[in-house]
């Protein structure tokens, strides 16, 4: 068993970069917070006499040989960096778990059959950087390496530039670990598993998600002296589809979720009216025709709204994550009732790193309750009881396919 | 009769500075860009021997003496601040007129029983600070001098700091300059002159305006877990009120206004469910009581929103602004008859200086058309011919006041 201690305590101890005022963490992808974080991983898996590789994505793998190295690695992972108003645990607890895991076999001095390795996925949220999951997304060959690294934040600075900058940008080849099968511990995120007052969550599915950008042109003109039928304005254009996605949503009960989390207006001066309006859309459904159908909505009165505005409404459907199963989730179903945990089985609404490793090899992730479903938000949190728990299991996983 | 020529020269030379690509001006209040502005300015008019004040809150008074000064100057002014994506008239048109006035006084020799004065008023736009006609507001005493030196714009820079760090933080007390009318020359920034074949609008009214700032706080979560019905969502609850505004301007036809120029969403990221959107609202109408009933309409719908979707809606109504009548219109009138002008009656849809200065002496306004009705844009436009229209209005109105 591991020591829940330990692990809350690295928790705590990684929680200190980046922390916000309200308790959160303000750590985004591939700035000089996320390299001292991932400074301070390298340091803590090395003490445990593991080797760290560096891909060319900025991928950090840290690995503990096995007895038979030709066999491929039992990995997990999760990534370091946060939203900017993101909490201590998305994410970071699937990296400092598989930290602990790394530390509870160095110490009982247990040796696996194959090689165990902890990986650190680069941005994963897609709050700086899109998509989100970009490390693990070029990693199993979805996105392209040389697209990826041209990508800008709102500033223009590249995935390329910002991984030099930290320095973690490796050189080993994407893709070219030898893995034989890939677990995540993360907080579910949502209320369910508090609601059903179950300790742990065996995730069975990663939902769809559809990411778009979508920029409402219209014309500045004066808000004081141009009649409102003569108006081309971007952003009640941009009003009018941000509030009808949540019909959308309603539309494809129970499971669909719209959101627009991103909104840039120009020339955001308060007596013009705007020309130009860019928002983020996010749709997203457990099942790939009903969100299919979402899509379809949403486009159709993107359409509407260009034509009785007479604004341009330009949609740029970037991203689709198609739902995904997890074939290694009755691993996790059976580490969690030989440790005598509650559990139930449940998808998972955010996207995850171990969702594109669903790809290449068997995956599995593993939940945990999160306090009131918050997440996302710096008051987002996980006991360490419940952490703990979420830990065990993930090390009872792994141990069952490495072999003692 | 001026020199139209002359005028356009002018004009075009002042909107070199801070011209745009697309062939406007951003020149926000009180950048380094407005001070250039306000130095050709006074260059300009020192040249043809007046003298330069510049009071407490920047306002430049340019003075030509009459042949009895002992009589209250008749004054002539606007702004040389623009909008963020404004044009080369809006206010300039009204500045330079006032020069073109006082160079062909000059040329002819002419010289006038009351003295001639030209003010440049600070941050007429209200786009860089708020609110509008800042600095005629504090001349005519409708706002306090201390308070208005400590508002910040959205990087959290002071008025006064900003007066200071350009030059024009002048020790001239406010209202203290000895004036007995107010004209001022504008484009009309709708489209009424056009669509009616006018050269020139009397200008009878300044609408009324309200405006106000609105802090919508719900919660941050995860856009891909949190259940639409456990949703705070800050900027769906904004969007909502958004498009509503637009109804409001309906339901208050022909003349209600309503606008959403400015906006700012936290965290600003995609994946997250904002907590915080702050946004400007611009309610207009000529008439007060019509203004109030829209007020009215805003505020419970507010509250419906607070309520409906469990949110903190906070209402900042900050700036009222009571529809104004100019007692000295007929001069303007009369001028323009003189001159053989087509003309109409209007009233101004956006706030001036001169709408101010009505507080304390008879004032009028002169409208030229404006291309297409577009103001607060960089393609506004104004004709040479009908630039020197306005501008030959303007004199003839002031010198009936003034005397010769
Ligand atoms: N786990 C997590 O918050 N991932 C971010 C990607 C998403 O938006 O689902
Ligand atoms: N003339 C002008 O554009 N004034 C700005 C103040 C307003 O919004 O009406």
């Amino acid at each position: 068993l591991v020591s829940g201690e330990r692990l809350w305590q690295s928790l705590m101890e990684m929680g200190k970069i980046g922390a916000t005022e309200k308790g959160g963490c303000n750590r985004l992808a591939l700035t000089q917070l996320d390299k001292q974080a991932r400074d301070l991983f390298c340091q803590w898996c090395e003490a445990v006499g593991c080797t760290i590789s560096v891909d060319k994505m900025g991928n950090i793998f840290a690995r503990r040989e096995g007895l038979d190295n030709s066999l491929g690695a039992v990995c997990t992972g999760s990534h370091l960096d946060t939203q900017p108003t993101g909490g201590k645990f998305d994410g970071v607890f699937g990296v400092l778990s598989g930290v602990e895991v790394l530390r509870t076999l160095h110490d009982l001095n247990i040796q696996t059959r194959a090689p165990i390795e902890v990986s650190v996925w680069t941005n994963e949220e897609g709050s700086r950087f899109q998509p989100a999951m970009q490390g693990s997304g070029v990693y199993v060959g979805r996105f392209n390496l040389e697209e990826e690294w041209a990508k800008t934040d709102v500033d223009g600075h590249t995935v390329k530039q910002a991984l030099e900058d930290i320095g973690y940008l490796g050189d080993q080849e994407i893709g070219s670990r030898h893995i034989q099968a890939f677990f995540e511990a993360h907080i579910e995120q949502g209320p369910i598993l508090e609601d059903e007052d179950k300790q742990i969550g065996v995730v069975r599915l990663g939902q769809g998600i559809r990411w778009y950008n979508v920029t409402v042109t219209g014309r500045e003109s004066h808000a004081g002296s141009t009649p409102m039928h003569l108006r081309a304005d971007a952003l009640a254009s941009a009003a009018n589809i941000i509030a009808y996605i949540e019909d959308i949503a309603q539309a494809h009960k129970p499971n669909g979720l719209a959101t627009t989390g991103f909104m840039q207006v120009y020339p955001n001066s308060r007596n013009t009216i705007p020309g130009t309006v860019t928002f983020s859309v996010d749709l997203r459904n457990p099942d790939a025709e009903v969100l299919a159908s979402m899509d379809q909505m949403f486009n159709e009165y993107c359409e509407q709204i260009a034509t009785q505005r007479q604004v341009n409404v330009e949609v740029d459907h970037f991203w689709y994550f198609a739902p995904v199963t997890f074939s290694a989730s009755d691993n996790v179903k059976v580490a969690a009732q030989k440790l005598g945990y509650s559990h139930m089985d449940i998808f998972a609404g955010a996207g995850h790193d171990a969702c594109y490793m669903a790809d290449i090899v068997p995956s599995g992730m593993v939940f945990t309750p999160c306090k009131d479903g918050i997440s996302h938000n710096e008051i987002e949190f996980t006991t360490p009881e419940q952490c703990e728990a979420g830990c065990n299991v993930l090390l009872h996983a792994m141990l069952e396919v490495a072999e003692v």
